[in-house]
């Protein structure tokens, strides 16, 4: 199933680039969760850019093609101006051209060979070393940066900022990937990449252009029934059977993928990700390391 | 300094909606930070959703006009499209209709009037609780669950998944803001909600249609080279020049919204949010919070 195949709208009378035809997003729906009978508001021009939400998928092998000139500049442009607490913007991000240090970085997460072959690797920092400078060169006092409350802030502003970078570059044409792996081991990129005390590479972002023939499939989601709850939360317990037909669902998607087929489907491929300490890969010690990096999360 | 005086670019022959004339994006990027010679890439159709991106604006008055019918939902496949860590799918949300919670939500949150006033409140939660009872349902353990690290994981995703959204309501014309504030007091939000074991209000997000007489001003950020690295961490030293100049760009907009100026511009304003414990408005008690939410942070 994909893009090419989905129902479309009906193209326009005018020829032009805007009005090619492009998928409903009631089939941009069914393929995000593969069930019929999504509903959808009536949408029109603005529809474009919920479309291109609803298609993402992760990118992990890419053309030997850099950036246009700007590229990166209107990246961060789009991850500044997403939402910042009290507009502290806690965060930085460095862009990594250097090929030794992408190697290094890759060691981290488990040789990961798209962080070696993307145009552009960005780390993205949650810092807490900008506003501690800022504070002593001004003489003032910064013991609210030493709370948890304040890495948490700084850890969702990164995100926040890096989502906005990723819809901007998908609506660019290019592709991405997160890379979670980089905290298997924080001290060791802060000390690749010379992060100063109490900042943190939360997650690198490959950002590419898409190798054709490797043009990854939307990965459906669970229902929503699941994760949308009114007023309270529900009850897992009579999620359950909801889960199980997800389950088959994903069964029928890693079959369709050629990868290997977890017995059990999601809920069990996902429960051994969580299940032991051995499953974390390192990032047992991400406590220890933010205390060693600076962070003291009181 | 608003859109509609923004350069834009030149309307197209036919004069259907999608040819009506926007602004180019180096006059957007020019607005966000205030400079100009900003440097963007040739970009086309595309355009469209990163100049959204760049227009975000925080939105805290609205209209009395319900969304849409299937406008959550929309949001919420928005959300679900997001990356999400080894698929793990680690968050709900909750949309609040009940006016009760709204206010009882919206003490914790200092009575900020537009949590009782938008259109939707989501509120947007890590969620560990769902991955514990399916293990434990199939008689899987979930040790992993129990570290910093899946506390993190779960947050970042909920972020991304959140940001989506917005991205999704700005698309369709509604207005948002976030609700950092719910932190305030984690453990009355986990009652209001009936939040299981394990699970955390990450923020709150108001949705709705702005109220034209409110249209907030887009608030310029920080330069690049103060947030954009190549290769290595920079020096903060080196970027307080930079800093101070983005100090004096912020009083001038501090004056034309016509909101209190903090001698010293943003570094200090901002130096205040975190030079004490009693700035922290309770979340300093975060920790201990999470922990009786059930959530050990090891």
């Amino acid at each position: 199933m994909n893009a090419s195949r989905l129902p479309s709208e009906p193209p326009t009378d005018d020829a032009d680039a805007a009005s090619v035809a492009r998928p409903t997003l009631r089939a941009l729906l069914e393929r995000r969760y593969r069930q019929t009978g999504a509903a959808a508001p009536a949408a029109g021009e603005e529809a474009a850019a919920v479309a291109g939400l609803l298609s993402h998928r992760s990118v992990r092998r890419y053309l030997p093609k850099p950036l246009e000139a700007g590229t990166i500049e209107l990246l961060v442009a789009a991850a500044q101006s997403a939402s910042s607490s009290s507009n502290l913007q806690l965060w930085s991000v460095i862009e990594v051209r250097d090929a030794e240090r992408r190697r290094a970085l890759s060691e981290v997460a488990g040789r990961q060979a798209h962080i070696l072959e993307c145009a552009s690797f960005l780390v993205w920092v949650a810092d807490l070393h900008r506003p501690t400078e800022l504070a002593s060169a001004r003489g003032l006092g910064h013991e609210g940066l030493s709370y948890l409350e304040m890495f948490l802030m700084a850890s969702i502003d990164t995100a926040l900022a890096a989502q906005n970078a990723v819809v901007a570059a998908e609506a660019l044409g290019l592709g991405v990937v997160y890379i979670g792996a980089l905290r298997n081991d924080a001290e060791r990129v802060a000390q690749i990449l010379g992060l100063p005390p109490r900042s943190f590479a939360v997650f690198g972002l490959c950002v590419g252009w898409p190798h054709p023939e490797a043009e990854g499939a939307v990965k459906p989601r669970l229902p929503q029934r699941v994760v949308l709850h009114r007023d309270r939360y529900g009850s897992v317990a009579e999620q359950r059977p909801v889960v199980d037909d997800y389950d088959a669902r994903m069964v029928e998607f890693y079959t369709e993928q050629r990868m290997a087929v977890p017995a059990g489907g999601w809920s069990v491929h996902s429960g051994q990700r969580v299940a032991t300490v051995a499953a974390l890969r390192g990032r047992d010690r991400l406590r220890a390391a933010l205390n060693a990096l600076g962070f003291e999360l009181r």
